[in-house]
């Protein structure tokens, strides 16, 4: 990532406070309240709406639409797939969070449908689910060749080929945050191993990501937004409550983000260096 | 409102934490921990119950229903109507909070269900919701009126005359929050349009206004109360956490909810001088 | 409780710690979002799963399961007994908390259904919630009789001849928590009476004792962990919060239980001699 292209990213935050874009959520039961403040906080105006009656209607007022798969049930996934198609009809962004990808073959068959009945625009899961669903999506021999990635290089090199494959953007997040369309990669390290010890984490930065992509055309840079106000805010929220401990730091991230500014990403982004993938 | 009148209201704030009423949600998954922890704090007793087995029990041991259709399904409307019919017949206060009405086809025929169906005691939203549900009301050409409507004198006269027509009391909230049973006028000034970066601050005004209805019987006092209560909590954390941030915020209304006594309602109450409507 | 038995407590924390089990829960929406923060703070590590489809999937790589019976409904009463069964053949441990027992068929027929149905390792309800199931165990007559029974040793009695009755853990919550597994006695005072203005202290209690059952065989002890890592990070956060309010206090909480170590039970625990109960 370059300075201009971070330059470009804190543009689109500063798109996100000014145009309030709405950001329509199916998701989990567990974390939602956290996804709907992080939304509000970033600028962006959240609607929670799962119901197959009102998909229609929701999606068309929303500038972007999360699938968040952590609770899903028979009849939310239903929503999920009718909102997925109705989004990409209207052109609207869709950002899929695949909550626990391999812990279940409900969420791996749920996955896997939306993935080719859904055109997915930003796929942001942490490094385990997307090297399964990339795994998943070679055969079942490709699971454990994924998760033998574990080098930078390679893990790199799988979301690569993986968002070449899904022409989308792949979001997959760890220690280092790995980017990429396909083409371009961007590498984030902000953010704390801590934030392992919050619920949720994942899943703001889903909200957060489309929140970016509520206002931002050109979605990998909408992506890494997402994913660089989230390490950021932990990076700033940390010093701050280590002490205190981990409910101190869960509200803390909520104060940094809802004080995030592009001046804010462009002092504290912690990029690494693009490494040659192919 | 006049001082006497105040002095009303922060009585029933005694009673509800002497009486301790039980207060049955059934409400959205978004911000139901919120609505259950404000509740707690001004005094009050929440139970979440929404499976239509179990309505009529929950009804008979509870004094005041709250009906928030914020993620309303088929599963859920079906139960806000049987709660809604029975605790009419019990002859206790049902509070309706329309989130997102006018968001989509769903919402909007819930709410005329609801009206149609149930009497309403307490209608609390948003200007804009309220607006929205008066419009339809009138016929699909009053929405655009209603929207058109912008000053306090307009709003105002909309809302008693919406009050009149449903014969409940009307709360709409927004920067002077006015309240209506159709014939007395209450226009509250606490309160902070930062809490419109929070998620679920009208929710909890709902919440606690039927903690006050569990408690009181003049239904526009107790409305009063509850929007009072939020609207000070605000004022007196606001101060105490504009630097942090609204992570902090949104923890220090809890707070104050925790502390509010009768005296910080007669302190803190800014209102507005009534205004000739008819 | 003596030295050793606290010494024993203080050793499952630190395996907790160091096994990271996974907590499969079934729980409520009203408090999951602090069920998951309790479980992450205490070192393990929740998943929150309630589809039929996916039950037997969720439970093939969890620890234990805890059944919440917050906002049951038909669905999730089906899903609650199919993961019970199923955790039963795997010998994982089963902790239930019966949120609610007594105020509605519904409840009482669940509960009633998965005592029946289910081998339930840890039962933890409020000594209200144990005794209404306790006494519908014995008849209808045996209702009043449990609530009148209000000593210490009445109490301690009705625990105990349950445990025995029901072959497992009973954790009764009050003033004083009392535990039994039908033989051995268990009392703990830790805990604040301020923890009622809190919603779900009781289900982040449950998810405690399931993140101790999750990492050891004991399952009194295990039980006795659960409740003592609350009750004294309730002690610690108090005097810290006091003066702020009831938010903060739900904060520091979260806070204490992230710092906590085996170090800070054997300090902290304030444990009662056992009476002599038969």
């Amino acid at each position: 990532m370059t300075n201009r292209e971070i330059q470009e990213i804190s543009c689109i935050l500063e798109a996100v406070r000014e145009q309030k874009p709405i950001v329509h959520h199916i998701t989990n039961y567990v974390t939602v309240n956290d996804c709907a403040n992080v939304t509000l906080a970033i600028g962006a105006s959240p609607i929670m709406a799962d119901a197959l009656e009102e998909i229609d209607d929701i999606g068309s007022i929303s500038s972007s639409l999360v699938i968040n798969i952590g609770t899903l049930n028979e009849r939310t996934v239903k929503s999920m797939l009718l909102a997925g198609q109705k989004a990409n009809e209207r052109c609207i962004p869709v950002i899929l969070d695949p909550v626990g990808a391999g812990a279940s073959a409900l969420r791996n068959q749920t996955v896997e449908k939306l993935l080719q009945e859904v055109k997915i625009t930003v796929l942001r899961g942490n490094m385990s689910e997307i090297g399964f669903i990339a795994g998943v999506q070679k055969g079942a021999r490709g699971v454990d060749a994924a998760h033998n990635k574990d080098s930078l290089e390679n893990s790199a090199a799988m979301v690569q080929e993986f968002a070449q494959k899904l022409n989308c953007v792949v979001a997959a997040t760890g220690a280092i945050d790995i980017l990429s369309d396909g083409q371009r990669m961007f590498y984030i390290k902000n953010g704390q191993a801590v934030l392992g010890g919050i619920t949720g984490t994942g899943c703001m930065c889903t909200s957060l990501i489309a929140s970016f992509c509520g206002a931002g055309k050109d979605y990998l840079s909408a992506a890494a937004g997402g994913l660089l106000c989230m390490g950021i805010a932990a990076d700033l929220a940390w010093p701050k409550t280590q002490k205190a401990g981990l409910g101190s730091l869960r509200m803390a991230i909520i104060d940094e983000l809802s004080h995030m500014q592009s001046g804010t990403i462009e002092q504290y982004a912690n990029i690494v260096i693009p490494l040659q993938t192919d």
